[in-house]
């Protein structure tokens, strides 16, 4: 297709493409003469993973930029969906801005640390041992114990079991993607939309269940 | 316990322990003398409350005066526990500053809709129809399918299934509290951590699955 059909189908304007292009995230047409060129449906793909990194995940340009990198890089599919989680994860955690820890906060992660890698060694999960997932656990296993949640740390092997239904179905969702792109397209936006699903259906069903509580 | 002990126990200073008493969000003491009264431990589960609606849910004054209100007023505690989502809920919404939906728009929430109570029957929940936690699931809904994530929603009944596992435990989880304030605390600072915990949970088991897809 021409540019023209590419913007359109693309919902990304004419300018927006060259700035792509000039900045490396969308691999040149193939030129049919001094000022045209033809794209194909790669292209496509691309700009709308483009689309769901900017529009919907609303990651910075750099960290795009890494996450394409990565794509383009990784030979394994697994590596690049990794570097398009971590960017996810990242972007979460730079919105805190928090303070140095103190020697209470690194003692109490520690304890957390432990507490997670039991339970990934219970469940058998094979885990790359630097993804920020890991530190973000932490993180959510250090609040509950903060706020004396006990009783939902309790559950927390069966909160993972949950978990690994729903990685189960998420990857299952994007396995059948056409293109690598589409893959990670759908790592991205499935992430952000379908929490926000997950997260809808849980406030249902706790309602219907907490009406089997109270009966 | 003495106001100085109250001040102490529950993390609030006495200027701030008094200012809730005056805006009625607390209830009085016992009063011994002219200028003094004691406290018991369900003023500082209260107060426990209150913290977990200021400082973790980030809840504005008059939202958390409409919650305590439904706790104080709502005989059934499932009532109560509706009216803290529905605070949690409210309160995401305005994040987005939304224009008024287009017709189009309006059609394709009409067919989410109709997704959604489809779903709501076939696991024959019961949901108080007038819960926000509808219309959010019904935005989830609308997103994935103008994002064109059929592969996500063909998987809707799959995520239903594991968020009904999930709101089990998360009732199951605070049934055990002491007070009513404490199942309400329970109920917002569970869905809070819950949430971070559980998402980062799936990113690990996303992890641990992509590599069977891929293997």
């Amino acid at each position: 297709m021409k540019m023209a059909e590419l913007s359109k189908r693309s919902g990304f304007s004419i300018a927006t493409i060259k700035y792509y292009l000039r900045e490396g995230l969308l691999e040149p047409g193939e030129r049919t003469s001094v000022n045209q060129a033809i794209y194909s449906d790669s292209h496509l793909d691309r700009l709308r993973l483009i689309r769901a990194l900017t529009k919907t995940a609303r990651l910075s340009l750099k960290t795009i930029q890494q996450v394409l990198n990565a794509i383009d890089s990784e030979p394994a599919i697994v590596e690049a969906m990794g570097a398009a989680q971590d960017a996810l994860i990242g972007q979460d955690e730079t919105d805190e801005g928090e303070l140095p820890p103190t020697k209470e906060e690194l003692e109490a992660r520690a304890t957390s640390r432990k507490i997670l890698h039991e339970l990934i060694e219970s469940r058998g999960w094979q885990i790359h041992p630097e993804t920020p997932a890991l530190e973000s656990t932490i993180s959510a296993i250090t609040s509950l114990r903060d706020e004396d949640l006990s009783t939902v740390l309790d559950q927390l092997d069966a909160y993972a079991e949950a978990a690994d239904t729903v990685a189960r179905i998420d990857v299952l969702a994007v396995a059948s993607a056409s293109s690598r792109n589409e893959v990670i397209r759908g790592v991205v936006l499935g992430t952000i939309f379908r929490r926000s699903l997950l997260d809808s259906l849980v406030l249902l069903a706790q309602q219907h269940h907490a009406k089997d509580q109270t009966s």
